[in-house]
Formats: structure tokens, sequence, C-alpha cells
């Protein structure tokens, strides 16, 4: 039951840093490389943390590179519809098996995100010079651990509810801002075999990823999300079981033969399948 | 306050009934209309129930059609992948923007389901000699009034853990099987402004609609689904919100006008779209 | 599956009534009547209203008074001790078997409430001049029907987390404060077969019971709690169920007889007894 | 963010072990020291494990020995009504204070595990021959890990639904048995700033807590439990709070000195008792 080392990926676009004076003051080696060095300085030895941004070939989102990622914390904004498709399924199907996922501020309109809650994932928004306070409204939560209860950022973008998710399985902060407006910053979800958690500061043009308490909670999340001992089940597949078949052999066993089918049925499928296709030929779509 | 009489469709794939004896036998009028007949005979005069199939003109699921509809009963089985991606997406949306949905059986692994879900929605499953038990295990559920506790449906289809969904909302019944398999049978689930409730039972070679649990229950499943009166808010849209807008208006006014970028932004959107698309055709997808 | 008329009982101390002027002056008839007229005005035929107060005999709240209601509404706050034990019981044993609960304001530290919670039920206050502001995070939820999303209280008293409950099972509204504070403020608890909504807003020197939103919020609640048809089972017992009791008769038939003990047994249970005795009397207490 | 060891303490009654033979020969040192054994096997140098029972002086259970718990390991039967109400109350405060608590089989009906859930933690019970099968709904859980999914316990005590428990935080498995019934027999909760978990196996005449899974899991759950670093704050206080104290000092400080009441506000509350002492006089209780 020892802990394995964390194998964590932050992802970012890189594209505000290359463009915006704003941001590269603020970031001058990237959001990416500032976030990935609060992970560092909080789990020091417990965690490699490499970074991968959108300008990287194949956006630094290879199978091979998301294999072996134990944790991918993710920040995007501009690009949320420019990310492939398969890719994002490549992203899914790996959360689904247990790869842990935060994801970060505007991350909350990403394909992979949105695609993982099913809703739309919006929100209200408004840039201007709004004080945020960070609530915890889960005291016993690894996430919530060593950060001080109602902790300010000075300046921050205002995310306000109605924040379209599902209700989190997990609750952890609640923040408010200036104008009144209060957000569920830190939501917990679990999908498939994968933790997920959303942690809403973040906006570039402040420099919120080199405050302590933000870096320790991202930290707190990495350290929650991973798992180094995966469930062992195929999540993704529908499994045939005979009966008593969990007293003989594991769960994840090859399934029994299909039973072979009579001519009948044979037939039944074939009449089946034209009565399907005639009715979508009828659609027009 | 009053409650207004919920619109229900009952959908079906009137597939099965046509090539299969067993199930010809079982519904001579089709699936969808023993389902919709348990409806009517618990709603009385508080229900419209309507019926609708795969194999009708744009499988009876238009915009009209759909946006004529508070409560959609849905089952599916040979042509979950069969349905038109935009037809799903009209789906979607629906729900999101408020409309109740009821899945039944195999269902599960509909493209609407999934797509609401946003994991696989895989179990297990036999088709044997099982005896199927359903144990309420959230009394005070409007889903669970007038069923008795640990009733019996004689023969059944085996649906087995792990069912990999999202932790549902509520958890309002869980059976077991013969074979000692367990399953969360009866879940409830709020996506946006609709809700959403799934129910095992009901494979196609045993008379399940007929058994009147069961029919109370979808009975009481789409009144549950119902909302009389929908929450005032558009959640498809993100809303640029100026600090104290909540004071002036509704929520749900027009946002104000975009602040005109100045040059130097739009100098910056156009860089930054070139790095966007630089990067995307490297990917090679 | 028609829905009875429910009976709400609203109960409320009337003692600031009595000796605060301020309180005089807002509830001239007591804040119990306000209540009680916010739920008339919703529900109209669909509810009877009564009032009890503290002072009434038996706190209004004996064994006939607490079996003749269906939901109970409840505000305290100077006799947060001061009802007996007995009556709590009472209260508690009567939620448990389906009565519904609707706590309001400083009720949150009402010995009914911290019994159904098990927690400290604590929370951060401040009278000053705060604005309070309700935002809805569950815009299915039929607590929300009607309400506008972020509505104003233009004077409340602060109430800020961390708010010592069990996570509620569902999470309908979050207030902010001018002070910058939030508040879960509107939360559904099942306990037993009961419902229990605690809703914040209420302070004793504010009009906020003649306000439009909160007389809504609380109807809505109301009619959420009350159940028109209690499951069948008694959840008060322990079942001793021989195998295949679900076949035979109903969840709530009497027991079998208990296996008469052998002399063994009973010899054990003597021994038992002297060992339990003896280690009593050595706590000290 | 380095783990500290656990001091875990495992409590039994230990008296069935002194009067049943049966018991005698399945837990010769006692049920105690096998669960104690089973998380040292799992948990090695990262935990240190103590035992304490009902007939240990003042039951093991001193304010001291409480004290340098941070996780309760509970196991009872006979006592339930025996430990001191100021023990209870000690434990109770422990656990919302941060302490983990694990309570095992009929410990579900022990004072403190109903103190806690507020509920009658009633269920359904057999003592016969059942087969119980253990299936995994939630597997991403840290108490799941490395537990296969439906494992078998040949023989064991029946508890079935309805679990007159709060809907758990986290459902992570049920149990199916011979004779049909289900049972929620791995339930998560939070409370204050403690975290409790249930797990139902354990019956005292079969030798369940010397089988591996069962020690995997009671392992897992100690873990899970234990938290190396409290939030900083204290759940048993309400705090007055004057407007922007969080930007001052920590959310502990000491709260500021109460407003003078003027001499109004005396003698208010002066009328305001002899209302209350009055009203308390009629009740005959």
């Amino acid at each position: 039951m020892s802990d394995r080392q964390v194998r964590a990926l932050v992802w970012g676009e890189n594209i505000h840093e290359q463009v915006d004076p704003v941001v590269q003051q603020m970031y001058p080696e990237g959001m990416h490389t500032a976030i990935a060095g609060g992970i560092r300085e909080y789990l020091g030895d417990a965690a490699t943390v490499r970074t991968a941004t959108f300008l990287d070939p194949g956006h630094g989102l290879t199978q091979e590179a998301v294999d072996a990622t134990d944790v991918l914390i993710w920040w995007s904004h501009t690009t949320q519809n420019d990310v492939h498709p398969a890719i994002v399924d490549r992203l899914q199907a790996r959360v689904l098996a247990g790869m842990g996922l935060v994801v970060l501020h505007s991350g909350h309109y990403s394909a992979i995100f949105r695609k993982l809650m099913g809703t739309h994932c919006t929100l209200r928004w408004r840039e201007a010079d709004d004080r945020e306070i960070i609530w915890t409204v889960n005291p016993s939560h690894p996430i919530a651990a060593g950060v001080k209860h109602g902790f300010v950022i000075p300046r921050s973008e205002m995310y306000g509810e109605i924040f379209d998710i599902p209700v989190p399985d997990e609750l952890v902060f609640i923040s408010s801002y200036s104008g009144g407006e209060v957000f569920r910053s830190g939501c917990c979800f679990r999908r498939g075999k994968g933790r997920v958690f959303y942690f809403s500061p973040g906006h570039e043009h402040f420099p919120i990823y080199h405050q302590p308490e933000i870096r320790r909670i991202i930290a707190n999340a990495v350290r929650w999300a991973h798992q180094s001992e995966l469930f062992d089940y195929d999540l993704a597949r529908i499994y045939q079981s005979r009966t008593g078949w969990f007293e003989a052999g594991s769960a994840t066993a090859p399934p029994p033969p299909l039973h072979r089918p009579s001519p009948e049925a044979s037939e039944q499928r074939q009449r089946l399948r034209q009565l399907i296709d005639g009715a979508k030929a009828q659609t027009g779509l």
C-alpha cells in the first residue's frame, strides 16, 4: 500500500503568453511553468512534473504522453474548440480508465471537461476589479488541507453561478466576489475510474498561480486525483456473465463464447437491420 | 403553483416487436404502448401520453415533437448507434433546458444517455432465469411512493455492477438477482435544468411492463421528472455581467455590448489565431 | 396518486415579539403569523396552516398536535435549550416517521435540528448592515421554482461558513453578504422517512418574512417536504427476517417468534450481563 | 505534506469472547486483536495499532486515550446502551474535531454511531446460512483499492435494507445475500472535521476478520479516515465576526468583545427569561 510517485503533466496553451505583454510579464516562462512549479514546491519527491502546451507537436498529448500520465492538469481558453476530437476522446478514455484530471479556470469550457460532465458548463463572468474570497465548506477534504478558511485573491476575474455542471460529488470551496456573486470554485467529480477536480481561479492577467494558497490547493488536488493502485476492472467493456462467474475467476476474465445464434435469430437480425436502415433513410439528416 | 398537465412521450424502437415472435406475443401492440398504458393508468388526467418509435418518420423526434414534450420515456436496444447525432444533440439540449427523461433498461447504452452521463455506461448482463428483487433505499423519495419494499420480478435479465455511471444524485432502488449480482436499478440525475431517471427492468422477452409495481414506478418517475414551472434562466449561454447586473434586471437580460477591442487586441487576436492554426496543422489528425 | 392537502404547523417562539419593540413593530402578530401567511398565500387550498408557539401550553407540541402535522415549520432562537428533551425526541421520531421539517434561521441551533444532523450546526454571524444575495445552484429543484436567480435581501444578519452540517443531500441556495462571506442558505436533508429543509434568512429585526421571494421559497419547501403517501415501512424497528420473508407478506409484518434460547444461551446471557455490569461499575461515571 | 503515522485504536467488547465457546475458538485472543492484526498487516510502519475493550478500566476510552487516537475502529453488540453518555459525548466531540471512526457490523446500533447519524440506524437481519457477496460501486475510492470486485464471504449474517441511515456521502460497497436481500455495506460519512466509515461484515460466529479482503478494506478505511493535517478551524464554536475579520487574522482568532448590552436590552433579557420559564413550567414534563 505504499504510494507510488505521481507522474503529473501540466498542460497549458502557451498562446496568451506569446501575444499578450501583460501575460508575458506575469508569467515569463508560461503559465504552465508556474503551475508546475507550485506542484513541485509542495509535492517534492512525491511527484515528477512535466509540462506540455498546445504549441507542442501533437499538442504534447500523444497516446504515449497521455499513457505516461497519472494526473493531467489542464488550463485552456482560446483553443476550446481546436483540440482535435480524437485527442479529446483519448483524454476521456484515459480519465475513465483512472487518470486524474485537474481542470483550471477557463478550462471549464474545454471540450474534455464538457464531454465528461454532459452539461453546458456555462457560467457568468466579468473582468473587472473584483476581490475573490475562497471559503472551505468541506473541512475534512484532503484538497482543503493546509489552506486558510477565507483566503483572499486581491484581484480576480468574476466567475458566477449558475455554473451548469452536474452536482459535484464533493464540494470543497465556494468563492464570493466584491460584486456579490458566488461560485462553486472547487468541485470534485468521479467519472469511471478517474477523479476530476475543477478549480476556478486563474485569469491570465493576474499573478494567481504565484499565490501560495493556490499552489497548495493544486498540489493537494494532484495528490487526491492520483491513485497509486488502480481498481482491477475494465469499465470500457460490457461483460456477458455466466451464473457464478465471480466465484471462478477474476472480474475481468474474457467473456464466455457468445451463444451461437440459431438460423431464426440470424434471419431476425437481418430483418431488423433492414427495418433500421429503412427508418434511417427517411430522417433526411 | 398549480401543477400543469404533463405531456409525456413514450419512445420505443418497435423493432423487436416486428421480428421476434416472443416479443410480439408479449407486447402485441408494442412495448411503447404497454409503457404508455401504465402511465395513463396511474396518472390519469394529470398526463397526456403519446408514443413514437424509431420506425416513425424522423423517428418521431422532430424538433416540434420534442418541443411539445415535458417528459420523454426512452427504451432502446438495437438502434443505440443509429439515431442521428443531430437528433441526439436535440434531445440533450432539450433535457438541459428542462425536459424530463426516463431511460429504461437497455437504454443505458443509448447515445443520449451516454452523452448526458459522460461515462461508458457499461454493465454486466446475463439472459438466464434470474429472479430480480427490487429494494427501496430512499423511502421518502417520490419515485418510491406506493411501492412495496422488496418486490419480485419473477424472471428478469441480470444487469450487474459495475454500472459505469456518475454517482447518482439520488439512489432510489437497488436490485439483486438469483445469481448473486446487485445493481443500482433506480437512479436520479439532475442535468442542466432537466431531471433524468434511469430504471433498469424491462427485457423484451418478459412481461415486465405489464407488472403493476413497474408501471407505478414509471408513472411516479414521469411525475417527478416533470416541472410545471421551469426556472427562468438560460443555461445554454455564457453571460458577461456588469457589476450590479442582478439589481437592475432579470438574470437572463441581454448582455451588455462587448467592449470594443483596441487595435492592439485585434492584432493580438490575429497572431493568436495564427499560432493555433499552425499547431493544429502539425497534429496529423 | 392525488395530492392530499398538507397540514402545516408554523411554530415560533413568540418571545422576542413580547419584549422587543423593533420586532413588535415589524411583526405585530408575531413572526409565526407572518410565516403562516406566506404559506397560505402561495399554497391556497392545497394547505391548512396552523400556528403554535413556545408560549402555548405544552409549547403547542403535544403528541396530538404533532401527529396531526404533515410539515412543521420551525423558528427558534432564545429557547434552543428550553424545549424539553422528551418533546425533542417526539419531534425527531415524527420526522423519521415521515413528517416534513422546515427549519428557519436561528433554528439551525435548535435541539431538534442538531439531533437530526449529529453535528455542531455552528456558523459565523454578524448583525450589521449586510445586504444578502441569494443564488440558486440547483435550477431544477422544486424549492427554487418561481424564484429569481440572485435576489436581494436589503438588510440581513450575516450567517457565514463554516456551517457545521453534514453535506446536504441537495444544495439549493448559496448566499453572499456585503462583507464577503458565503453561506449554504438552502439545504435539503432526508432523514428516515422525513424530508428536512434548512433556510437561513429570517433575523427578527428585519421584515424578511414579508418579502415575496422568501414567502415563495418557504411555501415551495412545505410542498416539497410533504408526502401525500408515506412509504409503508416502519424504520423504528429492527426486523428479524426469515429467508423468503418478502415473498410471503408485507415488509412490515410481525417478526417470527424469536428462537427459544437454549439453557446454555441463557447461562451465557447471565454471565455476559455480569461482565458488563462489572465493567460499568469501574468507570466512575 | 508528508503523511504522519496513524495512531489507530481498535475497540471491541471482549464479551462474547468470554462466554461463547464458538467465538472463543474463532478468536482466541478476541475479535479486537484479530482486527488490529489485519490493520498492522496492511499498514505496517504507517500505523501504530492499540486495542481496548469494554472490560478495560473506563472501557479504555478515557479522555487521554481518545485524545491520543487518530482513528478509532469500533465493534459493539451487547453493550450498545451500556457505554456511559458522557463517554459517547466525548467520542462524538472527538470525531467532529477530526478523529476518524470506522464502525463495524453490529456497531451500526451503537450510541456513538446513532448520535452521529441522527436516524434510527435500524436494519433487517437473519442469522442463517447466507453467503454474502460484496460488490464495489465506487471503483476510484481509496477504500476499494486492491479489493476484488464481487468477493465472497462464505457464511455471513444477513443485514438487509432498509438501513435507516442518512444518504452516505460516498457509497463504496453493496452486498447481496443468498436469501436475496441487499445492503449498503460500505458507507462513508463526513461529520464535522471527522471522517466516518461503516462496514457491515463481522458476525462473531464466523471467521470474517481473518479473511484477507476484509482486513484489506479495514486497513484502507483506517488510512482514508486519517488526516495527517487537520483543518485549522474550531467547529465547536459559534463565531461573532466583525466585517473584514478574515483579512486581519486567522479564522479562529478570539471573537471581538461582545457589544455591551444597553439597559433596555438587559431588561428585555430578564423579561424574556421570565416568559420562557413560565411556559416551561406548564408542560408538565
